[in-house]
């Protein structure tokens, strides 16, 4: 047989009914499906006909700040929590896998190593788990905090949690268990292994109440692009979805990221780099133009500038003329590298404070690709080959439509060039993306 | 149209592959279901057509003590963790309700408050919330503790608790949203309502991100029968679980619980009792207690010592005589109503300690009733008509044969008499079990 060619991994990032700031409104979309497990369960089905590597939500702990006049324009993130409803998709799909986002930061340890490894035995080795550590007051407010940690002692904790977790999955051996009716004998007494964990931050016991996880550890996946996130996600993920605006900027993140694995004896190839792309796809240029600028017009001014706020945190941009330039912001303890993100596409592109909010209402800095599908299948193509990405997080646009179109349009054609699988050929989320199973620390 | 006769409610308490300690040695049983979604998927399947109020899983954070020899044999609780099967269970039937047991202890009321939520939306309003404060030392290891928080201030801190997670299911007033695209409005102002708790244990500012759950609040579940676990379920509880060994026990227990309720200005009707029943079913009296016989002769001895000793806690029971009496032993911080439980019931009926560990192993400290279908019924309507019980929970003591021979037998003859629905008239298990909706404290 020939050598497999390089493939692209995809996942399906989906989020209430789009990832546009202004999808709700559009006049195609039915809000309330938002709320609704029936349209979750359609998406992960649409996604997997798609041959997709995973789904993926996001996550985030609270209702934001600001008045409720402003909140009540839009600011509402995920409705259902993400594990609860991955669970639920578990029962109804068989091969994509299912990424969720917890948090490190207010669940301690043992619950999500746990709740990770049942997911895991559930859905027969599928799970994800996209590690943040959370970077806001607000969400620090419903945790008996008055404001969050700080970032880097928040990403150093991070760190130590995911020792505990992984020595949590590592808890029984595989095989452990026997089922000896005859004898009397559950489990092999010699393939349990207590933690004993005493950390900065945490004392865990051990061991988990269950067997190893079918992939023994879920696949570890990171956003965080910070120099903090960076230096977590060498030491530990093996995907990290960014959010790059450039083919220069990502391939310098590309090989920047993955240059720091060799310290910590990982290959090039243990960590897949997975860049944001929302794609807004039409029969024409000039129709997928024309449904960028119809979404663009429904942005909401106060929302746009209140999103952009958000991101940037404790300054107040309505102080600043809407059509000037963009004011200078302090680096703040909250989303470090998507704030250097903003500022970087404001000063390149010389964008107005509108323009810029604009901009973030779209794709909350991701980058936005529009066209054909073949175009776009063009634009995944120039970066994949390019050293700038392992594949791509789908941001569908609008929801359930812009996945529809994705898989009917932009999938078929990255297969017919041979850059995407048109068939699954392993059962788990580490088959789908090519890593191994990790071995047991304590065998 | 007549008024409707009071009628029996109904849980099935699904345990591994079955409540008896022996049942993973029985001949019939595949023990590795303990670990399979199928399984439990079926048994909820089973349950629903036996018209069940609610299914039920109970949980434990952890392995208990003791040597990796001892535990071997066979003293590993449930394997996957309750919510997050229960979310794959709920995308898998339609009515039956879902409870779940959660500790209050370990994890933080915001999560708690939203996995419910979600988990309401994802079912159509079928969650229930059995409230545990958790009562053991190696449960308090796994979670930054060298030993559990002391019986009384856990049971403070969860009425606490109860509080904080009521506020945040009242975070948002039915109808708060209202997707309005042509005004931009996602909801309405007016109906989100910070909650801003500040107590003993907890400051949780709120909401969540959700809608008001269907239910409002998940059903409140409650099994601790301490004078603390009585005095939280007085104030909060809607179903209790309890272990009752006599009519007469149960009688005292019903109307001393109940009698406690109109002081918090409930009705008696506003709390639901339900002891638990494990049932030995046979086509003859002699083939039902053959059938238990051959459970019993099952039991590992050492197993069963293990057991008692676990519920007991600090005391070390080899240390006696198997066939000389049940030596005194001191109340502790762990599970004080059972450990009740055991003393008097050894006391009553003159025990070895050999024939209690025998009579523990069974049901755990609950009722076992062996007999026909017909003698099965009748002994659950005397409970009931006698004012010991609303209705039972279910402990089949193999899976799935003790459910099968159950809905195959004992409920029709429950129907026949009038004392069991014969279909679902509700959605909710709210109106399974005949609740009000709460109404929403904030408005």
């Amino acid at each position: 047989m020939a050598a497999q060619r390089r493939q692209l991994h995809l996942g399906a990032f989906l989020q209430g009914v789009g990832h546009h700031l202004a999808a709700w409104r559009h006049p195609q979309v039915e809000p309330r499906n938002a709320l609704r497990f029936e349209h979750f369960k359609q998406l992960a089905i649409t996604a997997e006909r798609g041959k997709f590597d995973a789904i993926f939500f996001a996550d985030s702990l609270g209702v934001p700040d600001g008045p409720p006049e402003l909140l009540a324009r839009g600011l509402l993130p995920s409705y259902l929590e993400p594990l609860t409803k991955l669970a639920a998709i578990a029962g109804v799909t068989e091969r994509i896998g299912l990424i969720a986002t917890v948090s490190t930061t207010y669940l301690p340890p043992f619950h999500l190593a746990r709740k990770f490894a049942s997911l895991d035995q559930l859905s027969n080795g599928r799970t994800g788990w996209n590690l943040v550590t959370s970077g806001t007051d607000w969400e620090a407010q419903n945790f008996n905090l008055e404001s969050q940690i700080p970032h880097a002692e928040r990403y150093r904790y991070a760190r130590e949690y995911v020792d505990v977790v992984k020595g949590l999955w590592d808890g029984w051996g595989d095989d452990a268990l026997r089922f000896d009716k005859q004898g009397g004998i559950v489990f092999d007494p010699a393939k349990l292994h207590r933690l004993n964990h005493h950390g900065e931050r945490f004392r865990v016991r051990g061991p988990l109440v269950a067997e190893r996880p079918v992939q023994c550890y879920p696949v570890i996946v990171q956003a965080g692009s910070s120099e903090d996130g960076q230096a977590l996600a060498a030491a530990t993920a093996e995907v990290v979805f960014t959010a790059q605006q450039t083919l220069e900027e990502a391939r310098r993140f590309y090989s920047g990221l993955k240059g720091q694995l060799a310290q910590h004896g990982r290959s090039a190839d243990s960590l897949k780099i997975m860049p944001g792309v929302l794609p807004i796809i039409g029969q024409s240029e000039q129709e997928a133009q024309k449904k960028y600028e119809q979404l663009q017009q429904l942005i909401d001014p106060v929302l746009g500038l209140g999103l952009l706020n958000a991101f940037l945190g404790k300054i107040d941009l309505s102080q600043y003329p809407l059509d000037g330039p963009v004011p200078e912001f302090p680096v703040t303890q909250g989303w470090q590298s998507r704030q250097q993100l903003f500022v970087d596409l404001a000063r390149r592109e010389n964008l107005t404070l509108r323009q810029l909010y604009q901009r973030v209402s779209g794709a909350r800095g991701h980058r936005i690709v529009v066209g054909t599908a073949a175009s776009v299948a063009d634009q995944l193509e120039d970066w994949f080959v390019n050293e700038a990405a392992d594949g791509f997080n789908i941001l569908p646009p609008t929801l359930p439509h812009g996945l529809d179109e994705f898989v009917a349009g932009v999938i078929p054609e990255l297969q017919r060039r041979g850059l995407f699988r048109t068939e699954y050929t392993g059962s788990t989320l580490r088959q789908h993306l090519g890593l191994a199973r990790p071995r047991n620390q304590f065998e």
